[in-house]
């Protein structure tokens, strides 16, 4: 239950939420689905990610030079690798199962027979063994299983990502790009990837005009056995993100950036061993694409071409 | 039931196309998951890819110029906009359906209780009105609703698509990325646009020096009643595929561009009208960018520093 008061706040950022959503679909920015969350991109958009990503390439290239190892995967991946994520523990909610169809004739026409009537037809599908990619970095665990080289590995990965959070708000889009550089070694090895990559981040924003700070983050873990994750998660300061502020003080602020420690979990459930056989440790920090170019807009203006000069698009 | 001499052919084939994959695999081109047609990228590959999109590009501009709309979808689309293209009647085996947990802490108690136990736990997941995109332009109709502007409007997109049917053959991906043209406007346009492409791709595909062949496409519509809709397909030669040979006389070569003419399906579907009033028709050229990719390899060979000079990759 939420107070007046709770309720007057929501509704004020639901008001300007609905607002910006509605002016970048003017602008002609993205374009609207029928359902919350999914846009087009137009070309000038791509062309703000691009831009966002030349700049995250540089400090990719500027940090670890010939290190990165550059892998781009597909927005589904197996679900035994999936399984291995424990994603489905801790935000099912958000989850992406894929399903198909497998069946005869007879069941196929069956299922159009029921869709011609305006019925579900999900009831004669099944599993087709493959998950939306929740994080960019998931379906590079995988390969990664054995043992690593002297110095680890360092991973370069980027693509599309699905939530099931349908919402007004244009920064919590169902389907988004994240680029993420990965670091795979030893437990030293991933803290610092965590720590220098705040700095990092916080440069980055700032060149692209935008006003970030770094926070502790606080992941919305599902249920009741979330609670005991989000609070290991904080207590042991896990995960930073750098939020911009795209409402003002409506609210605190949107995670464009996220620096996440993941301690030997992938390594453990992954099986990757370190050159000296040990458990490997890993860490990422991903670069939320759309939400960063959406920070830009508010930053700069809905018209591009009136953007600062060392932001202007190709 | 096929004859010996059928398994013969068959397995020869087969054998070819695990060789191909092996060598993919073996030169870090593509990076292998535990199931068949997924893998993920090497960076090389990557570069591959954006080469021939810039000579995509180029022949889309040299045609349409400024005529050209950019639109760029992600992987999902809403299942209202599926169902308008009528996919599930023709393909449903190669559909994707997304599905998702919407239950509360006792359910989801319930799924990982399963779960530890080995057994399957979509039993508690239920649809998220979402699908995977099965071809590129499949998103951008719905934003076409309503009468065109006179001259009808021209779109590039280019996205990934999902068509579940694993195989060994490298070249027939479950995830794989279609760069698109698409016409809707007039009848005459239309075909006009199918035909034009043809050449185009052509030309196209000769510039990366593959050797291909325009063939009438015979689509593996699904079942008894596919039959019909292919021999339509057919004999109104509304399709055409522009095949490369990958496996020598092994098999009819691989698609690697298509033009197709949907006629008045999507201006039905999805209620599009030109400015004249009538039922838009449309058509579209979809260039299949990691079939061209192999056919690359295939033809210049798996050491790319090795390729002709005007195809360096950068």
């Amino acid at each position: 239950m939420t107070s007046t008061l709770d309720r007057d706040v929501v509704s004020d950022l639901d008001l300007a939420r609905a607002d910006f959503r509605d002016q970048l679909v003017g602008a002609g920015l993205l374009v609207p689905s029928s359902l919350d969350g999914l846009y087009g991109r137009s070309g000038e958009f791509e062309d703000i990610i691009d831009l966002i990503d030349s700049r995250v390439k540089a400090a990719g290239a500027a940090a670890h030079g010939d290190a990165l190892r550059r892998f781009r995967f597909p927005p589904v991946f197996p679900r035994d690798a999936f399984e291995k994520t424990d994603y489905i523990a801790s935000f099912p909610n958000l989850t992406g199962a894929i399903t198909t169809f497998s069946g005869d004739n007879k069941a196929h026409a069956e299922l159009l027979a029921a869709r011609s009537e305006g019925k579900d037809w999900d009831h004669w599908l099944e599993s087709a063994g493959t998950m939306l990619v929740s994080a960019a970095c998931h379906p590079s665990y995988s390969m990664l299983t054995g043992q690593l080289p002297d110095g680890g590995t360092m991973l370069d990965v980027y693509g599309y990502c699905f939530r099931h959070e349908p919402a007004v708000d244009p920064a919590r889009m169902q389907a988004f790009r994240m680029h993420e550089f990965v670091q795979v070694g030893t437990p030293d090895q991933a803290v610092e990837h965590r720590e220098s990559w705040i700095e990092r981040g916080m440069t980055v924003l700032s060149d692209l005009g935008l006003d970030a700070s770094p926070v502790i983050a606080n992941d919305p873990f599902f249920g009741r056995a979330g609670r005991m994750l989000a609070a290991n998660q904080r207590n042991e300061n896990l995960k930073t993100e750098l939020v911009v502020r795209l409402y003002g003080d409506l609210d605190e602020g949107t995670a464009v950036v996220s620096c996440n420690c993941h301690r030997d979990h992938f390594g453990q459930t992954f099986d990757i061993r370190t050159a000296d056989g040990n458990e490997a440790h890993s860490a990422c920090v991903g670069f939320g694409m759309e939400r960063i170019a959406l920070a830009m807009v508010r930053t700069h203006g809905l018209d591009t071409s009136q953007w600062p000069a060392s932001l202007r698009l190709s």
